[in-house]
């Protein structure tokens, strides 16, 4: 093929390049042509299937967490606060919003704004802390924690895998946890002394192994502070063995833990999260059999500095420990376990 | 809070850790905890919705592209072929192989098999370019060209954004693109002389006005080889102005060039692609007004060694091309445009 040939029948042929008029246009163009038109589906969408790891277990069509006995009649209307407002929230406020304008940060206070009125009216002796809006009452016994839309730059993006995250602590402690993918109708719930489900029905981690070949995933690697990229390439080295297309899956925000809840991934690291990122993440992936801490192998707290590890399956804790401490002085005060 | 508390209720709790029991059980557990009762969805889910731009454009509920008018039978018979060979391939056949074992590889040869199998009843003059199974009759007037699952990493991690890619080249050029989401069951169509479409509706490209803060997506940057990172994030820098967090969106593959035809991200950048990787996505991006090249500008070609650059908007070329060549001596021969 003749490169002029090439270069006419991709490059110049105006026919092939609308967008070119498209840019001439004043800001019209760009809000008509984004999210315009998004809706959330009324059913669980059917692919939602492909997460469901028990199919033996009962045949919940994934219609809630009423699926879900609870003998305590406290935590159960907690629940169904929770599912009321998962319900009426995140997609429905950001759709709106977006439908408008590429204003992310409206869509972020808009569903958050949406929780919070849910919860003044049907909780308001309960605590509340949210990444858009601060905290109120945050001594109280319950403490709600709210995330409205992690993984933003994900949704602006389009994609499917972004999440709402709301968490219920009691006494300090995250005791309800729920990753909400509102576009796929997918939902990680995670409660004290209950399985993980997903869409209603049990989950758990997978087992592994060993290090070389686990799945890993975290959001971005530029998100890393300085000082925690050799310990982050000391891990990835030793999971793909030195190849870097068996390394992390990038990508991803909450719905990686998710996806490590349901035994698809081993491994999400991730630094620089706030309370509000990880506190729905504790119960989902440790009610489904893994296990969250710091990078020495501590329990999250609001002093992890916002280190974070998830594991599939916990007697990988001291290999990835190792793994991570190689490469260097330790992070903080390692002990190990 | 007393650390040992914390330690008590996430770390040594038993209840919290099945999956300490799991890891002892043998293979069998992580075969059952693998995408077991991954099904493929029946009807578009109604998500798809999020990635359709003009709601005013025919009311096309998205089951097909019979929706768009062909005026030559031939090219009409061809596009008949390629939706047949896509409704019956891919999702099928992984979901048959994945439902038993994690063998990707299985699942990346039991789909293009199928594909295969179509294409030499129904169109044996044809030739066939395969990840898989490489050549046959690949100088026929007709040769199409197939990545049966673009993303496989993806796809292994539960993610819904992996894509099969089927294009077909006539006389040597792509006129025909497929990126096909089967679990989401979201499809972008590009064809010569056509509008792109997502299921069914007509999809255009964003305008784009200036390099800071445009939307910039990447599978993962241990892709690139090691003479490229300098010009990758010399442009990652341009975009994001320094700040990490307005830096690209990772992971994604094939799907992120859909995104870029429907006008959610305004660049795509990536090394080390070959013809089945970019084929399929040329059509589609070019007939949503965008533009696919090299990263000299130069049009895609088997000799570009695998450089691929996705611009949403055309406008943008120079200003992309001069970001990624400020960062040293100039990538091969860039007589820019």
């Amino acid at each position: 093929m003749e490169e002029n040939e090439v270069s006419e029948r991709y490059v110049d042929d105006a026919d092939w390049a609308p967008a070119a008029e498209q840019s001439s246009e004043d800001d019209e163009a760009q809000e008509g042509s984004v999210l315009a038109g998004q809706e959330r589906a009324t059913e669980p969408a059917e692919h939602a299937a492909i997460h469901i790891v028990d199919e033996d277990a009962d045949d919940a069509e994934g219609d809630d967490l009423d699926d879900i006995e609870i003998d305590d009649p406290e935590a159960d209307a907690i629940v169904n606060d929770a599912l009321e407002i998962d319900e009426t929230s995140e997609a429905e406020a950001a759709a709106e919003v977006l439908t408008d304008s590429l204003a992310e940060e409206e869509a972020d206070r808009a569903a958050e704004a949406a929780i919070r009125a849910i919860l003044e009216k049907e909780r308001p002796d309960d605590g509340i802390i949210g990444e858009e809006y601060g905290s109120v009452r945050e001594d109280a016994e319950r403490v709600w924690i709210l995330d409205p839309i992690d993984g933003t730059r994900s949704f602006i993006a389009g994609r499917p895998i972004f999440g709402t995250l709301i968490a219920l602590t009691q006494g300090g402690w995250p005791t309800i946890g729920i990753i909400d993918q509102p576009i796929a109708q997918e939902r990680w719930a995670g409660m004290s002394g209950q399985p993980t489900t997903f869409n209603g029905r049990p989950v758990r981690t997978r087992a592994c192994k060993a290090l070389e070949g686990a799945g890993i995933a975290t959001t971005s690697p530029h998100l890393f502070a300085e000082g925690d990229v050799p310990h982050y390439m000391a891990l990835v080295a030793a999971v793909s063995g030195g190849s870097p297309r068996q390394g992390p899956v990038y990508g991803g925000d909450c719905y990686n833990y998710g996806l490590l809840a349901s035994g698809f991934l081993d491994i999400v690291i991730e630094s620089g999260l706030q309370s509000y990122d990880f506190a729905a993440l504790v119960p989902v992936v440790e009610g489904a059999g893994g296990l969250m801490c710091d990078w020495n192998g501590e329990p999250l707290t609001a002093d992890s500095e916002g280190h974070v590890l998830a594991l599939g399956d916990p007697a990988r804790l001291e290999d990835v420990l190792e793994a991570l401490h190689a490469a260097g002085h330790d992070h903080g005060h390692h002990h190990g376990h």
